[in-house]
């Protein structure tokens, strides 16, 4: 079976602005849907904020592999309700995507804990994406650098966890650096964030950059079931503990009582 | 001048409970405080739910170094804004001791992103808290192992993310093994979390857990600065790129426009 | 095409001691390669140390993807130059799976450029093995727990480099915990290091460890093509520069020469 | 006691080459000595490659804290018992700071067990350093970047095991990024390496540098006492185990036995 895969994209900028448009006339997700596409192993379909539930309710949740998330100017309209499920399937084994202006998405910093926050310009300079951990899955077949003639520029310090691994770190015509790719663990679930893909360039056209994403999806993708009850905190009772024990000392749960959270 | 630190309880069990007060008569907040108070480079002080704004309004927190957290019953109770407010200062460079139950509090489920949660049973049983981080400094003068006749047993798996180092172990007579002092970090903040201290047994006069306090309470402190605008997204114009650039290509935002949040 | 793995054993145990041989007649490797064999994906061969360069010479490993290494009493008598080779081909991207006693040998020290050291005590006793890492590949299928009735205990501080995740944790009936199963990276080489699996019990019997090797094995493939010159150091010259830059200020190179070493 | 620095250098280029001379009439190590000994906690000596055992008997290296260590033409010359020798007092707990063209000692090499491979350029070039993370203690008063006109170019992939912390990240006039500052530990020693420092350039006179060098030294120190036995691996006799039990099933080795290495 194929890797479920849910692009979702706030969908704004492409209805609001003729730049942005004319680059993505059907959607930043109708693109990286498509590029996600090429690969057999991978079924994608697409989600928006517009949407009912913006596009997640429950049950498709329950049955998607993989989530893609790009977001910027509406993070704050995204429901907590629908941030709070997407949270919990990510603990179950969901693998999540995060993409650039993302890293301010309420998903992203829930689920990492931290401010998330950076330094940007808007220029249109060059970038170069150079591959850090060359050996690492999402990296396989990129080679030793992107470079795109026309990006924002996200500057250190990337206010993040300390990450799994560093994958790619971006060097900027303008004289900073970031690290570019990047990835965490939450629960059985995987997270990546990649930084590229600034709605008014082309970026999610270009080769590598699909490479990446096909790869990411790949490697976030945890085959295991489900992990239903990954938030559970079961009491063992005494006779069930694996050596046999004795109750000592003062209680303040009776037996088989449930804790309190 | 001293690592100022805020012993944090919610102050519940002690009051209802006879086998708690008894223990603890003036509150878990009250004990630890004062085996902190041995050392002289550590001037704590407490702060329990039930104060205004939970003993942590913003002016206090702006002045606390380190903050030590015990809930268990109550943890609904606590305001979100206090949580996020505490949040902040962590990301700050505040540093942050959560205890025992405290795992299941809302300040260590939202630093973490993670589910935090984990097995249990109140039996009273033996714990052996194993030093597997000879070398960290939570760590030093405890020895080998730190043995507790009666505790609660906390199990495996234990929902965080992947810690940065993982300091003890926790065996149980009942079978089961735990992490029992990890740690992370977030923003310029450090995180310990401690696992023994169930609040019907003295643990929190056993003499090699109060020095664990006190080592974590100084290795958690950061000296520097605190970091105000960790969470700020600065834009750094096209004249102030250190590099000299030219603007290329369209743009969504104008010069000094502030960005999407 | 299968994963290309290669099971090496000291064998020198089951040679000499009859109870080791009456649970290994054909030696450990043999068992484990019988093990691995269920899996239609991996095709397992073994080596040992009695044979030819230890019976991995260049052009085997070279077209070996995973190793998994068991070695006791004889790690002194491996030699340096196939350690060398090996640690090369997992820095081109070779698995290496090292088990039990395996803590000391030669590659698992070199590799890590720790100690490798613990605590141990041959007795026979009761270990359990949790999961720590419920979601990781290498606990698919393995559930909460692995009871073994017999086994060596190793005690903790294992002193090995921090590792990118623990997933597995041992109790032990006398009183001990060890962490049992740990991932680790080098270059761009997967390593796993699996402690179950003293010579006088049959642990590799046992259907949950022989999972947890297979697992292993999956986890610790990488399918890219070897690294090959992991590590060269090439000079990239002035005028191959992404950037156009003139040369400045003092040389000790001249412009093609290689670096030192 | 200030802390017990030893900066060893290999001293040849300052004494080959005028340019280098020029700029360290007395060698790096003087420089970088003379740099620490702005810091009153600091107390800095040198030593060279041509002295009797490199300058590091093990009687010195015994009361030494930390370890600063800067080599480029002479990786070879330096004994392997001597690089053995470090190699045990980092694992005691010795800091040890490794700078620049340190990536290829041998010394680097083997307590990380990786090829430690990067690409190079001579050409005088721009670098900037920024902070990645601004509240570590290595990063203290350094602000978001270091800028230096001219050094050499190190490109990635530099391959070294996944760090601790990435504490600093260079962007480089002609193209190039390289993470600059990577701590890691080894038993119960910390490691950090930074990479500025060309011969060629009068790097270690830069304020910023200099800072960092002293805040490494601060950061590197391991004030407990020497962990001396962290290589041995102890029998735990079965009498002596934590929880009373008895031997069962056959064994290797005889009661109070040594077990192999």
């Amino acid at each position: 079976m194929p890797i479920r895969t849910v692009v979702w994209n706030e969908f704004v900028h492409e209805r609001e602005n003729d730049a942005v448009r004319s680059i993505y006339p059907d959607g930043i997700h109708a693109t990286i849907a498509e590029a996600l596409g090429a690969d057999p192993e991978i079924a994608a379909s697409t989600a928006t904020l517009q949407e009912a539930e913006h596009g997640l309710p429950q049950a498709r949740l329950d049955e998607t592999d993989v989530l893609v998330w790009w977001g910027h100017k509406a993070h704050g309209e995204v429901s907590d309700a629908v941030v709070e499920r997407v949270q919990n399937r990510v603990h179950q084994g969901m693998g999540l995507i995060v993409l650039h202006s993302g890293h301010f998405s309420k998903i992203f910093r829930r689920i990492t804990g931290a401010p998330c926050s950076l330094r940007w310009r808007e220029a249109g300079e060059r970038e170069r994406i150079w591959t850090v951990a060359l050996g690492h899955p999402i990296a396989r077949g990129i080679g030793p650098m992107i470079e795109l003639p026309n990006e924002e520029m996200y500057g250190e310090p990337f206010v993040v966890p300390e990450p799994a691994e560093t994958v790619f770190i971006s060097w900027f015509e303008g004289g900073e650096v970031f690290r570019s790719g990047l990835t965490f663990g939450s629960g059985a679930g995987r997270i990546f964030y990649f930084r590229p893909g600034h709605e008014t360039y082309p970026t999610y056209h270009h080769p590598q950059i699909r490479q990446v994403l096909i790869n990411a999806v790949r490697w976030a993708y945890n085959p295991a079931p489900a992990w239903v009850d990954v938030a559970a905190a079961p009491n063992v009772p005494v006779e069930r503990a694996p050596e046999p024990i004795v109750r000592k000392g003062p209680s303040l749960h009776k037996g088989g009582e449930e804790g309190y959270r």
